[in-house]
């Protein structure tokens, strides 16, 4: 069932294979996890087009194309998105695939068939109607703004934290891994979290998410690059001691 | 490159196999490990007993003896604690062996031999002789206790979390990953460092190391257990949705 930190693997995947790259067909082998949508159209318009840019909001994987408009990918609670490296591969399940003029493409897979893929002229705007509250990652999303966000809502706190028009991009499993990390019953009413717990709630939603969506620092060698802004690692010494280090996000 | 997190799962390794089991055989392939102390004392003192609880802090580890006194493991660069489940199996560079009577062992490897195994008549005492500041995942180490513990320290940030006479646990590898995530520069000074970003780089040390130690919430099934206390997880439903929860750590 992915949540935040899976969707945000879905959307590595596409950012590292998928951008730029003219799309030479489309196939919509299943056209009922496009909903109202027809399958003509939803072809005609991504055929030709290129994916310029990726954006995740909670759940939900958005992707800008060049001439206009964006595809929207929502997975349900089965939904995968993977990249394949040539025509002949095809995954189980596969509903909806992106191929590419240069070869490989985008396979759209759901098991279950609850979730979505469609278009939407503007992502803001889709957000909107899709009513889905601040992504829990969000830099703007901090401790006042989390607070804000869930005062007064007399409900459990994992009702609360999978509420995705409350906060999204946490679903069944993440909302039970970080009311373990902080220590708080998951029946607990929100609404009566003591200050400590609430800020312990927050904290450990940030740490549970980060280190799940593999935001961390594996690339320790010559050339490696940054998980968050891809940027080039530096290497240096610090007191005797090889330090690596991101430029851009820790300012060395 | 054993750090806290490695540690704590030889520790885990040791509590699950070892424990309330006679040693029936001590073997030392290599005493320079045992550094002053003499192969037949150290083998003399371990033959006979069980080892009843283990103790870890920072990168170290404490196996209290039933008659009394401790086994002490520290693992340097390169070594390891495995339980062996058959005298027949020897895992390469094993330096220290205990062979229960119920049959399988423990074997202490260590490639660079840097590191040591010793025993200690108190294991208070121990982390006094050795220096060591306070573990980094101390319940009491809290934020007031950390800032007490680097205040005023004039030297590089990476250098003072890695310094065990400050903080114990922490090396090479989790310094880097821990900066990262508070997005501090390793080369900036410790006493320079603005309140908020002291307190980011608090947390962020509690939770690359809490997370990276595995004190994850993996057993999502009947009969599963809490990774922290070994007590059995509650499993209810919640605004509908099913919860796992400790009971004694989450009070659910």
């Amino acid at each position: 069932m992915p949540e935040l930190p899976d969707v945000e693997g879905f959307k590595r995947e596409l950012a590292g294979n998928a951008l730029r790259k003219t799309i030479a067909r489309v196939e919509v082998s299943d056209a009922r996890i496009l909903g109202k949508l027809s399958a003509r159209t939803f072809a005609s318009r991504l055929r030709g087009a290129k994916l310029v840019a990726v954006h995740r909001h909670g759940k939900h994987l958005m992707a800008r194309m060049d001439h206009g408009g964006w595809l929207t990918l929502h997975f349900g609670l089965s939904g995968a998105l993977q990249f394949v490296p040539s025509r002949a591969e095809e995954p189980p399940f596969t509903r909806v695939r992106l191929d590419f003029a240069d070869d490989g493409g985008l396979a759209y897979t759901n098991k279950r068939m609850i979730g979505r893929v469609g278009l939407a002229a503007d992502a803001a705007d889709f957000i909107v109607e899709e009513k889905l509250g601040p992504d829990a990652l969000d830099r703007l999303f901090d401790f006042a703004a989390f607070k804000a966000a869930v005062r007064g809502v007399k409900r459990d706190a994992k009702s609360v934290l999978m509420d995705q028009e409350i906060i999204a991009g946490i679903g069944n499993i993440y909302s039970d891994e970080i009311l373990f990390q902080a220590r708080i019953n998951p029946a607990a009413r929100m609404d009566r979290l003591a200050p400590a717990e609430l800020r312990r709630l927050f904290r450990k939603m940030r740490a549970v998410l980060e280190t799940s969506a593999g935001l961390l620092l594996p690339e320790r060698r010559k050339g490696g690059r940054c998980p968050r802004c891809r940027s080039l690692l530096k290497v240096f010494k610090v007191g005797g001691r090889t330090a690596y280090c991101c430029r851009r996000c820790q300012g060395c």
